[in-house]
């Protein structure tokens, strides 16, 4: 069966696995993080590596966004394809190959991508040279993830400094990711330090680079685990949550995300083998398992909550014969980014029916 | 680019991630398992939910397996639409929609298909009455995975005779999976021995029923991790080892199985913020890291391997320039199974060009 037939079926009627959203739900995380945005005065550009699907996004440009971010180029070109002109690669892009992809792709957006070494730059101003472009980019900043940027400091500012020097390659301001002070607080006030601890470096850095004469316009950071805090921050001006829009037990659980769950997985019990044990159609190929684990709905007191490649399964704690066997089992998504890249589509639904069947275009788009 | 433009590339030249396979070294490790059922006489029925490719599938069979075996209906019907005619669906299927698929599935292929409740073998049954059509069943038998299945000895008789009663059900035989019994084993003795000791509670299930009457025809287990030792004990008629095609650190490293490593994938460096840490393209989207770890190959001496969702980075030991800034890094997958089903395509290449470029038309196919 297509999965477009679905359209006006009853969410339990769904042949399993199938990835389901509640749409007035993710309607309201959407404005929680849009109010947030225009309260603190900063701009949103959400990201999209966890969706995956143009439609989501142009849902959150009508909300205020003032365009996405994506993880990968592959990502970017199915949004351009998709009607988005707005776009931040957050990721440095390499190699000769997709270099001209990306220049490209100025053609049909407006995109911008970080950088952190002038080698790169380097191949970015001579390709968009090369087509008679110019591209945007901005100075990737290191503040204790380890991954990509430059250190936060002195080594942001000659970067920048060195990327005034290429004449088709325009610096449009900083970037960085305060992911590592994110980790669980035991009060508000000891996050909101720590989070602010770590913004600062890319705030402070990017004064830095003013004070010394180059010109920094965008200071853009922010995650769906810390936007409520960032937000605030003096000197952030872009801020990047977008996983938030979804919510999951990963957000909500680990760092205190005041966001409803959107998403959840329906699957049937393919086993019913002891009067506690059920086994699901939907495992770990279906859903993340382990980094961070979904919950059954409706099935009372569970324990024991384990995937197998194929299969979901859990014990209840009182014995019974609910749910039976080919009973639906809905499950609410443990984290939504590693899950919904395993899906080709995702059902939009409103009071308990599909309005909308979404194929997530950006699935497997890794390139 | 379509990925089939890439036939006679250099696997180096490859746009990023790739998922590449050796075919010679694929050849080898169908061949290793080939022969090692001919050897001891038992049929080889190779799980293919770690490939979904027909085009392997018709490998498998030329190499001399009777058919193959899937973990869901989907992968069964995009295998059966490749030519494939002998399937094994080692799971239970349920509910109405699912079962009509499954019967649907017969007017092209020899499905057969695991039960282990009378309840599904009923409504098994009144489909296959419907559409005059009679359908294979094997009882599986839980030997301690403590997923679905019966438990073994009388329960497994009692399972198999109510089957009996079914007229449009055939019963076929017992299937189980010995996974708990390959657990890490000093000796290769101690091995045989605890999983000879897991495989008898199902061949002697078997047993057990043959002597009440009950015909049992095959006896079904064996994954890549056992057969070697399965093959071998008595009673045994058919084995599933298929993930072993591949080869991987999983098996190889945990259960040392002695394949080849076939599978690959080529990324490239993405930033090389300090001389000891690499960041490449290839992350938990793009490879399992967390059941096994993949190793990035011709780096020297590397340590603190770890992905983000986008990224897989690693720390050189020894300071160096090299990989370079858009250099390939090629990866040895630590667990193919979970891995292929991130990709849309895997690269065949032969003496390091790429010879045919395979669709994983089976990937997504969890319903």
């Amino acid at each position: 069966m297509s999965p477009y037939n679905a359209v006006g079926m009853s969410k339990w009627d769904l042949d399993t696995p199938a990835l389901c959203v509640d749409l007035d739900v993710v309607a309201r995380n959407i404005k929680r993080i849009a109010d947030t945005c225009k309260e603190a005065g900063v701009r949103w550009r959400p990201h999209t590596k966890g969706m995956k699907i143009p439609a989501v996004a142009h849902m959150l440009i009508d909300a205020g966004a003032v365009g996405i971010t994506c993880a990968k180029l592959g990502e970017a070109e199915v949004m351009a394809a998709g009607g988005i002109k707005n776009i931040l690669i957050a990721n440095e892009i390499v190699g000769p190959v997709k270099i001209e992809r990306l220049v490209n792709l100025l053609r049909y957006a407006d995109v911008m991508v970080a950088v952190d070494s002038e080698e790169n730059v380097a191949m970015l101003d001579a390709m968009a040279r090369a087509k008679g472009q110019t591209l945007k980019v901005v100075v990737e900043v290191n503040i204790g993830i380890d991954r990509a940027g430059v250190e936060p400091g002195q080594p942001v500012v000659e970067m920048a400094r060195k990327v005034l020097k290429y004449p088709n390659i325009q610096l449009k301001g900083v970037m960085g990711w305060e992911g590592p002070t994110r980790a669980k607080y035991d009060t508000d006030e000891e996050r909101r330090l720590h989070i602010t601890e770590g913004v600062e470096l890319i705030t402070g850095s990017a004064e830095l680079a003013r004070r010394e004469g180059v010109p920094i316009e965008m200071v853009i950071c922010g995650g769906t685990a810390t936007y409520r805090y960032t937000c605030f921050i003096p000197g952030v001006t872009d801020v990047k949550a977008g996983g938030g829009v979804w919510g999951d037990h990963y957000y909500n659980d680990r760092f205190h995300v005041p966001h409803e769950m959107a998403m959840t997985c329906m699957s049937s019990v393919a086993s019913r083998p002891t009067p506690t044990r059920v086994v699901t159609d939907a495992g770990r190929k279906t859903m993340d398992f382990l980094i961070q684990e979904p919950k059954p709905l409706g099935c009372g007191e569970v324990t024991h909550v384990h995937p197998s490649a194929e299969h979901g399964q859990f014990d209840l704690v009182e014995p019974n014969v609910k749910p039976g066997l080919g009973d639906k089992v809905e499950w609410s998504v443990g984290y939504t980014d590693p899950t919904v890249c395993m899906h080709d589509e995702i059902y939009g639904i409103r009071d308990g029916r599909v309005e909308v069947v979404w194929p997530i275009v950006g699935r497997g788009k890794s390139r």
